[in-house]
């Protein structure tokens, strides 16, 4: 049970956390925390947080649990006031998706709680953003993926295990670097792909026009486009060695895939596109026997 | 309403199309066509036909109405056997993802009949394929290309306009190659993408585990690349100028969006992804409101 729970910036992933262990009934007092109190005053009226301040330093006093679900290149000052004010009891998480960046930041800036704070990222989420967008089931059947350091307590890490796996999560440790590598494939390059895509077809003269004929396969492969532009763009400064290793091997490999379509080589593209969609459908089976395991 | 409907190619569209016009009673009889006996017989136990044939020449005999909805790579040797056996009365129709190579194929292979074809796209479709992932409302609010030709008498481009109508879709003509630029950019580019990034992955030495953390950004955003290798072979094999020519602009897109990777350039990261995510929200918020209209 959290006694009182301090989420550090009160969107789709820290309304969602608080509305998710409210439910569970594994928090007492939940106290909201961001620069804009607009963003704070709306989670207050949706019943997602108890209280608000806009100060860090406030906002920690007293929390024995301390989320910071704030953009990438916004943790290192947020450590910092976290720092001089939190409780020798509490524990710190987060939930960026880079954790290099953000170990490092907590290195540089954490100095008496460095062994306090456990890193965190729930493999959740939706493109759209703010606290209107949250809801307490967003990580059920979810993997969160905790990178601890050296220096954390069995007990740190087990507080923060146990409140993402209140929240129907299930919680895995692994390598910082691993994590790192695993997102830049799986969630990183999608992303910069898709918004790359959008925005090459936004930039044509008929723009307006070619979308009118966009189907559902584009619908679906554009969803992420629709993301966070400044949490994205934190994401690909913050975590640019395992992205840009990736985008590489992707990059090689799609001028083999163009080169098969200059030379009209179907048999490479069918073996292709085949191993593609054999690696496809047999995600999603895994993904479904994993959800069924879950059940 | 159609007396006879011969549909060569029974799967995911043509199994649509033939449920849709027999629930909006606007078909009499359905005769299926293909290679493969197996699936004819699927075809009939479903419902979706009256009665089967593998031999186009015995399908197209007695049908008012001809549509045909295999691989683009198949037309061609179709289009021939059409051409001896079709009645005079008859029109044809396709449902082909590229027109350029398959109007080029007609202009080949149908002698007599080539004013009774009219060329056409449903911007449909799902991952899945065969006739048992077919259902009568998959044209439903969708938008149906014509590409007529010279040769086409009034008539005919009426009667299959009227057939498409009769399935909820929505008709619309345009130029070939303006359907064959429009629809690299929105459908074939993104399919191409899907199939390369997954193969990417699944090339990766750590694949299957990286596919267990990929979320539900990931599952969107490959979702195409669980469509027919033979199928998206053909397109990119038939729609080679178009394709080559927009992935090439996306391409040096890329580049430019890595550049700025390297660079640590957030402010240009920000802003290609600020303006993808406008034109993303944009296109959403026009295909409800198309939608809307609809309704």
């Amino acid at each position: 049970m959290i006694n009182r729970l301090c989420i550090i910036g009160v969107g789709l992933i820290g309304g969602s956390l608080s509305r998710a262990l409210r439910q569970a009934g594994q928090v007492k007092t939940v106290i909201g925390c961001s620069r804009r109190q607009q963003h704070l005053q709306r989670a207050l009226e949706l019943g997602v947080i108890d209280e608000y301040t806009t100060s860090v330093s406030e906002a920690v006093r007293g929390a024995d649990m301390i989320v910071i679900c704030v953009p990438l290149g916004a943790m290192a000052d947020i450590f910092s006031e976290i720092d001089e004010n939190i409780e020798t009891e509490a524990v710190i998480t987060d939930v960026g998706s880079a954790k290099g960046s953000v170990v490092a930041a907590a290195n540089a800036r954490l100095v008496k709680s460095k062994h306090q704070f456990v890193p965190g990222h729930p493999i959740a989420g939706t493109e759209k953003n703010g606290v209107d967008a949250s809801f307490a089931e967003l990580f059920q059947g979810r993997r969160v993926i905790l990178t601890p350091l050296e220096d954390n307590s069995p007990d740190a890490v087990e507080r923060v295990t146990s409140m993402w796996q209140n929240t129907g999560a299930e919680v895995q440790s692994m390598s910082l670097q691993h994590h790192d590598e695993v997102l830049a494939a799986t969630s990183h390059l999608p992303h910069v792909l898709a918004f790359g895509l959008v925005d090459t077809l936004a930039n044509l003269n008929d723009s307006h026009e070619i979308f009118q004929y966009a189907a559902g396969g584009f619908r679906d492969f554009s969803r992420i486009a629709s993301s966070d532009p400044v949490m994205w763009r934190d994401i690909c400064l913050e975590n640019k060695d395992a992205i840009l290793e990736i985008m590489d091997k992707y990059l090689a490999d799609m001028e083999l895939l163009r080169e098969a379509i200059v030379d009209g080589n179907g048999s490479k593209l069918e073996r292709i596109f085949r191993r593609a969609k054999q690696a496809r459908d047999s995600y999603i089976q895994q993904q479904s026997d994993y959800k069924d395991q879950e059940n």
